[in-house]
């Protein structure tokens, strides 16, 4: 684990690391942001073994990124939500899209944009709104759209098609 | 190894983490922007074993992250600085950071601050700089200080003392 790993590490980026550091778990974020809330749309999306996405959903909501809530009695079925605590790091999730489209471009442009909700512009990776020029800091103020290089099974098409 | 977990994610955040979320991975980044640059400082802050430091230095410098120059010749020594594309991080860093100070606050409070180069401000967690309101953007704008929280092994404070 690495809560252990970093316990001598007196920093909150290694804190940070500790909580959304494992592998898989800035993925899952990432797809609970998209709208896959089930286990099953989640495990569908990453491909991951059903116990290690097990593990990873009881860390995030161990530390309050996530809530699990009962959606269906027999057989019981849970879904995850972000809490404040979760949706507070879309900065982060930001920075390494950002990262990403700049320095690992895929072949067909972003996958993903970040839309500054109600105006239409998009997001730079300053997140700066191309068309208002508004810094947009606000989660609430934001959208995240299928972008250019968007394939078939981009979580957010998946999502939008099981509602 | 990330790269070969997330193979099948077609998205940017994934690919990101294919390159630098390995576990120290940002550890070892964060060393570098605070003035670790030796193997040995490196090795000495993070405390893990010689050969898992030596692995994400070769994967760092492989990616185009970090550069390695020889600093001397008997017995071979090598330095460590980031490129363009491990500046281009400091995003990454600072959202993970700003997080932890908010989430998982240390009890004497942050140990690092980042300051406004020349104007003495502090940048909050949107980069907005608390003393002239702008909002900074550019790494070069920027310097990692010492915050209420460091410890007398803060990087910072080891880096200083051996310049």
């Amino acid at each position: 684990m690495l809560k252990r790993t970093y316990e001598d590490q007196h920093c909150p980026i290694a804190a940070s690391l500790e909580r959304v550091g494992e592998r898989w778990s800035l993925l899952i974020i990432r797809d609970v942001f998209f709208g896959l809330h089930r286990f099953d749309e989640l495990q569908n999306d990453l491909g991951i073994a059903r116990n290690v996405l097990r593990d990873r959903l009881t860390l995030l909501v161990d530390e309050g990124i996530l809530v699990k809530r009962r959606y269906q009695e027999r057989p019981e079925r849970f879904e995850y939500k972000l809490t404040e605590k979760g949706t507070d790091l879309w900065p982060v999730l930001h920075a390494l899209m950002s990262w990403g489209d700049k320095h690992a471009p895929l072949p067909d442009g972003p996958p993903t944009v970040v839309a500054h909700r109600g105006c239409g512009g998009v997001l730079d990776e300053r997140r700066i709104c191309d068309r208002c020029g508004e810094l947009v800091l606000d989660v609430h103020d934001v959208q995240a759209q299928p972008g250019p290089g968007a394939s078939r099974h981009h979580p957010l098409l998946v999502a939008a098609a099981t509602r």
